[in-house]
C-alpha cells in the first residue's frame, strides 16, 4: 500500500537482484529499507522480527531459500536452510509451508539450476500471496458494504488487534485488506487500533499504516476494546491470524481471545481473515494443540518508542527486579468467531464449514 | 505495608502537623515523599495523580479540607472547597462522598472550631479506611483459604488488574489486602499483575507493592490474562472498583471487563474487593449510567518509563499525528462478578445481595 502516496511492497527484488524489506523494527519513527544478502541475514530478520507476520514471513524464507541456493545450492544447504530458518519462529505456520513449499520444488533439481527457480518461485509466492489478500479484501468489502448499507451509509467501526496489515504480507495485508477496499470502495470507515502490548504492533504498525494511506483511525490501549464494544462504538472486528485450526480455532497475537469475548458479549460481529495457507489441518483443538511461544521478559517489563531528543529506545516500566511472563499469541475458540474470511470466500469457523469450503484441503 | 522492611500508610500527618503523601507519580523508580501544604496543591495531587485509588482519594480530599480550614474556615471556603476537590476527579465517588462528610461534620461548627475538627475528622476517615481493608482481608482471606484447602496446600495463584492496593488507600489496600492476609497466614500466593496501560499502575505500583512486601509475582500484559486463564494458571482474580452501583456493576479501570469475561469463559472466580462507601447507592445500571471519563489522548501515544541513563521520561509508541481515544474505566455488569468482598463480608453482585447485607443504605 501507500507510504507517503507512493505504492510499496513489505519485500521486492531491486533490479540488480538484492531482496530488500523494510526493517520493521524502526517503524513508526523511521522508514529503513535494507538489504538481506545470506542466510544469516534472513534468519535474524525472521527471529528478531524485522519482519513479523505469517505470509510475510513465508515470502522472506522463500527468498532466504533463494539466496542460499545461490550462495551454495547442495542438498545438504537446502536441508540445513529449513532447519535455520524453521527454528527462527516455530509457531508460525506459514514459515514451515514456504520452507516446505520451497523444498518440494527445488530437491528434484539439479544444485545448478536451484538459485533460478528459488528466485522465481519466491517471486511467486510474493505474487500469490497479493492475489490472496485481495480475494480477502474483496469477499471481507461485502460484509463491510452490508453493514454500512445497514447504518444508512453511516461510518463502520471496525476494531483491529496486532498488525495484520500489509506489513504483516506482501501487500494488502489479511485483516486490512477488506478495510482497504472499503477505503477504495467510498465506504465511510473508521479504525479502531489496539496498540497490542507487549510489542504494540498496532501503534507501531497498523497505525502508521493508516496514517500513511490516509485511513480515519484512532489509537486504543489493549483495555479498551470491550468499553467501546459495551456503547455500539464498534461495528466489527477483524483481525488476523497465525494459524487456524482445521475446527477454526484462531491463535493470534496475545489478547485476540479477550476481544473474541468481548464481541461474543456484545454482538459485535468478529471476523478473522486468513490466507488458506495459515490453515493448519493436522491440529483440531487450539487450546490444546497449538504450542505458544514464551517470549523475553523485557518485552513486558519495557516499552520501545521514541525518547525525548528523537532517539528510538526502551523504557523500563516496572520495578527493577520484577519478573514477568510473556505469552505471545492466545487460541480464541471458534464458538467466537463469526466467520473466516479466506481468498474463496467467508467460511463459518467450524469443521464442516472449513471443509466445505477446502474440499481438497480438508482431510 | 512495607518498604524495605518499614511500615507506610499512603498518607499521614507528620508530628509537626504537615500532611505528607508519597508522590506516586514516581514510583516505581523512585519514592518521593511530599509534604501537602495548601489547597492548591491538594487539588493538583488529586488531579494529576500524585495519589490515586478511590479511598486514598477520599482520605487525601479530607485533609485538603482541614489544611484548607486552617488557612481560612469560613463558609464560603468549605463550599469552594468541596467545590474545587470535586471537580478533580469526578468519576471518584468516594471524593465526593469525603467532601460530603468533612461538609457534614464542619458546617455546623463555629469557624474557630473548624481546623480542628475537620483535622480530626480527617484522621479518623484514614483510622477507618484502614479498618475497612483489614477487613475486607480477612473476609477475602477465606476464599484463598478454602482454595488453597483445594489445592491441597498448592500455589494459589490470582490475578490482579491495576492497583488497588495499599498505595490505592491508606493501608493494605482492597484487592491487594486478601493478598497480603494470605501471606501473613502463611498460604502459598502468586500474584498476576495485569500492567494497566494506559497508565501502567500494575507495573508501576502493584508490582512495587509485591516487590517491597515480599510477595512472589509476575508481570504480565493486559493482553495475556485470557490465555493464561484457559490454561488453569489462574485461581482466581480479585479487582478493586471506583463505584460500585446498587445492582452490583463494577465500575473499575479500563479492561477490568475484559478480565471478567475471560473468568466467566473460563470458570474462574471473578471477585470484586470494595469498602462499602464506593457502592452508589443512586445507580443502577453501570454501562447505562456511569458517565466514563476519557483522558488525555498522550497517555495512549506516550510511555512513562525510567530511560537508559536513569532519568524517567515519556516515549512515543506510534506515529506522529495518529489520534487515540483514551476510556480510562470500564463497567463490568454484575452478572460477571462472583462476589463483592466488603468489610462486612462476601456479598453476591445482585440488588439482593447488597441490599441484604447493608440493609440500612440500600433503598
Amino acid at each position: 500500500m501507500k507510504i507517503d502516496g507512493t505504492h510499496y511492497r513489505s519485500i521486492w527484488r531491486e533490479a540488480d537482484g538484492t531482496v530488500q524489506i523494510i526493517d520493521q523494527r524502526w517503524l513508526p519513527h523511521e522508514l529503513r529499507i535494507v538489504a538481506l544478502t545470506n542466510r544469516k541475514e534472513f534468519a535474524a530478520a525472521i527471529r528478531d522480527m524485522w519482519v513479523r507476520g505469517a505470509p510475510l514471513i513465508g515470502a522472506t524464507a522463500a527468498y532466504g531459500v533463494a539466496v542460499q541456493m545461490a550462495a551454495d545450492p547442495s542438498d545438504a544447504s537446502l536441508a540445513e536452510t529449513w532447519q535455520v530458518l524453521h527454528e527462527t519462529r516455530p509457531t508460525a505456520i506459514n514459515l514451515r509451508w514456504a520452507l516446505d513449499e520451497m523444498t518440494r520444488v527445488l530437491k528434484p533439481l539439479a544444485p545448478a539450476d536451484r538459485a533460478a527457480a528459488a528466485f522465481q518461485r519466491a517471486a511467486e509466492i510474493c505474487d500469490e500471496d497479493v492475489e490472496i489478500n485481495h480475494r480477502i479484501g474483496v469477499n471481507g468489502l461485502e460484509i463491510i458494504r452490508k453493514i454500512a448499507e445497514a447504518k444508512g451509509g453511516g461510518r463502520v467501526n471496525v476494531l483491529t488487534h496486532c498488525n495484520a496489515g500489509w506489513l504483516a504480507t506482501v501487500d494488502w495485508g489479511t485483516a486490512t485488506s477488506p478495510i482497504y477496499h472499503a477505503v477504495e470502495a467510498g465506504i465511510d470507515i473508521h479504525v479502531f487500533v489496539d496498540e497490542t502490548r507487549p510489542r504494540n504492533q498496532g501503534a507501531q504498525l497498523t497505525a502508521w499504516e493508516m496514517l500513511n494511506h490516509g485511513v480515519s483511525h484512532d489509537l486504543i490501549v489493549d483495555n479498551a476494546g470491550g468499553h467501546l464494544m459495551q456503547h455500539g462504538e464498534i461495528d466489527l472486528c477483524i483481525v488476523g491470524t497465525d494459524r487456524t485450526t482445521a475446527q477454526g480455532d484462531v491463535c493470534n497475537k496475545i489478547g485476540t481471545y479477550l476481544k473474541a469475548l468481548a464481541a461474543q458479549d456484545n454482538g459485535v460481529p468478529f471476523y478473522v481473515a486468513l490466507p488458506s495457507p495459515t490453515i493448519d489441518w493436522t491440529v483440531r483443538d487450539g487450546v490444546a494443540e497449538i504450542p505458544i511461544e514464551e517470549r523475553a521478559q523485557a518485552e513486558v517489563t519495557h516499552v520501545q518508542g521514541k525518547m525525548p531528543g528523537g532517539v528510538v529506545g526502551q523504557v523500563l516500566i516496572s520495578p527493577e527486579g520484577t519478573p514477568a511472563r510473556n505469552p505471545a499469541f492466545d487460541v480464541t475458540p471458534a464458538r467466537l468467531v463469526t466467520g473466516l474470511i479466506t481468498e474463496r470466500g467467508v467460511a463459518p469457523a467450524s469443521t464442516k464449514g472449513l471443509a466445505a469450503m477446502f474440499p481438497e484441503r480438508a482431510g
